[in-house]
């Protein structure tokens, strides 16, 4: 179990430098009906901040309405979802599309992390 | 644990009067990754026949892509993936338009279920 530093309402985004969204099926899913999240993720791609969503996490985005016209992965099971937000979905093992890193699944997880790094350095 | 009578692959939906898409995160998540899944949706929506999905069970629908112009209703977390399909979605304890019964969450089942007989009787 982790234990968080903060509860989501006290996060301020401009005190970070880069977002990741894991994933698990029951995290995006109880994540996108918290307001406080879909703010955070929000300020991210307004700031055009580092964000890294891997698995399921990319439907924290599909709810945050900032897909429409990314280029990205995910899991399979999400796919349909992320067309239908506007998305452009591919199936490569890391997708970089400006601030945005995604990758499939735990077996990406060190393409998915070089990439984040990159961006984080570049930024 | 429910055993079932048969898999997804030696089902003929002609065979059944109703299809019942039950909830919880993981069960739509991983058969609308299963072709055989989505077929058996696509045909009882062609036939016309009953169809009844609560929860997240709706996610199924979307994937099969036949949710477009439908007014349901679901668990709040896929709401947003419901209307990208093409859904009018509404909050109400049980929604039914045409063969489709749609409900939220258990303690929507008596209506759920009320609803679904009323359907498979009219039938």
């Amino acid at each position: 179990m982790i234990r968080p530093d903060a509860s989501l309402g006290e996060i301020d985004p401009a005190a970070f430098d880069a977002l990741v969204i894991p994933g698990g099926v029951a995290n995006p899913d109880t994540l996108r009906m918290e307001q406080d999240a879909l703010n955070i993720v929000r300020a991210f791609f307004s700031a055009e901040k580092p964000v890294a969503a891997i698995c399921h996490g990319p439907w924290l985005l599909a709810e945050a309405d900032v897909v429409e016209g990314r280029t990205l992965t995910s899991w399979p099971s999400i796919r349909t979802d992320l067309r239908n937000a506007g998305a452009e979905v591919v199936d490569q093992e890391v997708v970089i599309d400006g601030n945005l890193v995604t990758s499939r699944k735990p077996a990406d997880i060190p393409a998915f992390n070089d990439a984040l790094i990159g961006l984080i350095e570049r930024a």
